[in-house]
């Protein structure tokens, strides 16, 4: 069974594991002539790539990115978008050991069981490492919506473990380790990695992401919504366990006559709040699109933890090596990149049907 | 662009509005020899049917099902099962005033922006009764689930507006015009309602959702995975603002070590506990598979609300009408079937790709 | 296994079966706006009805279609077009004979094979009745070709058995039992038809569909490609053996300097001629698109054929009951309806890419 | 719009152009456990790779696979396989003469109209380079149905230009420049392809293409037929014109009692003879599976030619390079693969279905 894409007019096929030959993506669906280069994708990659702080895995991946097909002398020609990224950092470690244990919360279990083989090796396809594919063709997504609609995509880091980080500053986001608006908490957050590495542990976080300019009238009513598209990618993404759109779960607790955006002709976008995320009846409103999305801790950590080998035996596992201490942080530039694949799949779909 | 249509191997494909002649669906890919009975279909759309208590909608409808094709002799035959219900109380009011009034919180807006054109009786397409296909069709889902894997799926409303409820006893669930699972609290939530009705306004609730017997194995990871298809299903559905997964929200401020799942070989399905909500990797692990569906307040309140008319002018609406002051609780048996229809989609999905 | 839908952003999906309830489609894509009456569909199904004439089945059928959604005052309103046909004429004749014998050339083995149950009554989901649901949703896509684009869809008979048909006037097509484009025939055809009948026999034919007015550009380079698209649909008709595009199998005994549209700047639609069908590279060239169908004799003849029931013994069978000598004829509006199907489904997929 | 993939289950992706840095393809759903190693896929691509005779293209390329993903230890681990073939014989030669010209036949015209862009450099996307990928893809495919049910799919040409070439032994296939399974007419058809290489000219070709052991029940009955997605598959492969299944036209002129496989307990496969291909109503009978394709000559050609260049100018071009004076020649292992990689897909189909 297939079950490596995403999207219905922009089609993103994923392939590859963590210590395979390489990891790449086909993007099919781009419109002709997009001027379009490398490196307007390899910034992306470079932003999710690991080693880039002390705060996440160390691994050495310089994930550069080679287009193969889809372009002619820097513009676009319609045609699939060929995405490759050789894994350098396959270590000739021995994987024995870990190829005959189930990592608690890691995906080793579910693997084994379902496909009766499973490729050990840095986590195989359930590896993180996958998300790069998805950025280097979210970058094309990001790149043409901002072309076409003035579309902004950010997303920020809103929360680590227990601490909440404030959105003050966007312009923040690319100039610390934690893709966090508020300059001041740096330090705080310095030091909670710093105590969570020794200790062994991993922690979880949140992030928030937005999309300004969206059009209104994106997303089909029933059941392909706008809002289901973006919980399906966001959901999809590793460790993610909670999605919400706008108020999200708060919305639970107010009174209709709280959570409705009245109108106002002198609003901004019509609308004098946005409880909504920008979407109703799964149909953008015109206002931000922005949804907030909680990630679990690490599965993978130092501490040990009780588990079963492959023969079903009791056993404990304390994982070694490499791995990001909380992949939220990480988790950042994937969800921008999942943003921007949704709505421009769902901007082409509402261009094939309206507007005739 | 078509998008009414949900699942991959198992299909649902849904079509009507609240006041046109009538609303269904086409399921495409029951497997063959499954005994199956109208009935089967229509003690779930009663469950979710309006006018069964004075809490919800008091329009009136049978939600009578023909089953129009795909059976024989009371047995499926594998082809397509057409689902057929009539709409009856369709009101010969005049539509002419709401017409021309978008209503906040509600898709009104979103369709006329995206169609330039809305059918204005009853909400049209974004109506909730829209849901009752879903429905027909996940009876059908549910049924196949439980005669071929023992699968129960069961939800319930864990809160309205403020309240929380406790699961302390799902055979109440069916006995109480809430499905609540707790006795006690019923009188409070009469109350609750009562005075919510008296208001003009409405609130927000919370569902809880689950199946047992889940085999392990189902899903794909990267992109079709069984959470992110669960969180398309549910976030798809009219209202809901968040989907958690397991721990959901709260995941995010655990550490790895206590949110994992640690196993054992003499455990309950091989695990100590279920954080994860039954997933890894986007596949299932054997465990009962759980969420939690938060769901904003309906948007069509009697209290007035600043909004806009189609020629962009500044007024107020005040919604009359047969409406539900809290769609949590009609939101329960379509949960129910949406959890069916993307389990019994992702088993086939499955069983194409694995025993071979 | 889902499989009964055909079309990407326009989708069809069928139901129903000869002798069940009723049969029907949803139609799901249309654009907005489209001025849409029943009558528009009705008329389609008019030509394709049985009992018009003695030379096909005389089974009663008055094939009356109901719109059941995605209307509004007589427009689309870019939601699902829901299309119902009762079953009138289901004989309550005793099917258990054939229930247990395999019409030779029918579909009867393999469907039993397949699904290890059948529906016996009038051929169940494999009787030609279900092309029906077709012709409606195509009444849909022809108006809207012709309305949008100005293009014209047509087709007619060109082989009854052994007799070619010439192509003199296509005024001549709705004029008479065969859909044929020559007066001067008629009358042999129809000697022809009563001989065959008598005879308990069937013939085969060939039938000629062209889209005059497709603009250049559709289709997808691979796999989309408009040729194959057409293919599919056309090959997927009951009792279609081969399918050609422009010169067919002719071309395959022509040189490179006899097949080539050589081009001029005078000439129409700028090809001094249109060897290709109005096709290159899997993509319309704004030329006439053409496409000659050819299909086998009726399985269900009254001659006696060796056989075997469904214990696996020797027998023999002959198919007494309405059944068309010649399918062919009736082939001619459900051909132009898939025509129109695949024509609106790439130009919105053409759309939806291009024009940025 | 995407459009570039083709299958539901087992999903081939197919990115490149002719002079890009390479093409390749990505095969989603391949079962884990089987054995698969890149000579399996290798020796399949050196069948159709240009240069193996004086009879095809001299373009210089090695057609080297590298395999990027889904392998572990020499076993699919059910996840996708990334497929990489880097383009070698790029010349740097000046392609801004061609760029400006439409050659007849071919997709120049077609590809600038409807994308406003094209790569001139070799066809671009239009090459049936981009066979290759197919090919490599449907190695693995074939290799599968040959492991699991035995299935053989071989083709032969059948005919070139207007020379029929008869099936006398399937042995020679191989053993010849033109996949001819008769030894005796070799020599004329070295003669016929020398003296078209002298013209300038180029010729077309039919080819016959068949799959033993088919398990009976295979295709989905209304749209997604066997049939029918055969003949997508092969009429989407470039200069197919037509597409045939068992008699194919042929069948036009039987009568019923002619074109009827009757059936015998004591007949191989339970049929006496196979008129039908091997499908009844859109579903394999379990006989052997066959089509026959008609392929049109190769568009490139050094004759000159009437055509426009992209000013709307009047002009003639002459084709030099290195083209297939005959391409039905290597389409012969591209449509053995596309026959694998349909069966693949609605066998997959087919088990998800049934057996429960």
């Amino acid at each position: 069974m297939a079950g490596s894409s995403i999207g219905k007019l922009l089609v993103v096929t994923n392939f590859g594991e963590s210590h395979g030959p390489a990891i790449g993506a086909v993007l099919d669906g781009v419109p002709p002539g997009m001027k379009l280069d490398v490196n307007d994708i390899q910034v992306e990659l470079d932003r999710r790539k690991p080693g880039t702080s002390r705060h996440v895995t160390q691994r050495k991946e310089s994930d550069t990115v080679e287009i193969l097909s889809g372009l002619y002398n820097g513009v676009t020609t319609g045609t699939p978008i060929g995405l490759l990224i050789r894994n350098e950092d396959q270590k000739s470690k021995d994987y024995s050991e870990i190829a005959n244990l189930y990592r608690p919360a890691h995906a080793d279990w579910t693997y084994a069981q379902k496909y009766g083989i499973r490729d050990p090796r840095g986590g195989g396809r359930s590896s993180a490492r996958l998300t790069a594919p998805t950025v280097a063709a979210g970058a094309i997504a990001k790149k043409w919506l901002k072309d076409q609609f003035n579309i902004n995509i950010q997303a920020c880091l809103i929360q680590l473990g227990n601490i909440e980080l404030p959105i003050n500053d966007w312009k923040e986001v690319d100039q610390n380790s934690f893709f966090c608006a508020d300059k001041e908490i740096i330090s705080q957050l310095e030091n909670f990695m710093d105590s969570l590495r020794k200790s062994g542990d991993s922690a979880g976080g949140k992030v928030f992401v937005k999309a300004e300019n969206v059009p209104v009238g994106i997303g089909q009513p029933i059941y392909d919504r706008l809002d289901a598209e973006l919980a399906f990618a966001f959901m999809g993404l590793n460790a993610v366990k909670g999605v919400e759109i706008g108020e999200g779960i708060k919305a639970a607790r107010l009174k209709g006559s709280q959570n409705a955006d009245q109108m106002d002709s002198k609003a901004k976008d019509h609308f004098l709040s946005n409880h909504s995320g920008g979407i109703l009846g799964g149909i953008s409103t015109g206002q931000t699109v922005y949804a907030t999305v909680s990630i679990k801790p690490t599965p993978s950590i130092r501490l040990p933890l009780a588990t079963l080998n492959s023969q079903m035996q009791d056993t404990t596992v304390s994982t070694k090596g490499r791995h990001d201490p909380c992949v939220s942080i990480r988790a950042v530039p994937v969800l921008e990149a999942l943003m921007a694949l949704v709505l421009m799949d769902l901007i082409l779909q509402n261009h094939a049907q309206t507007g005739w």
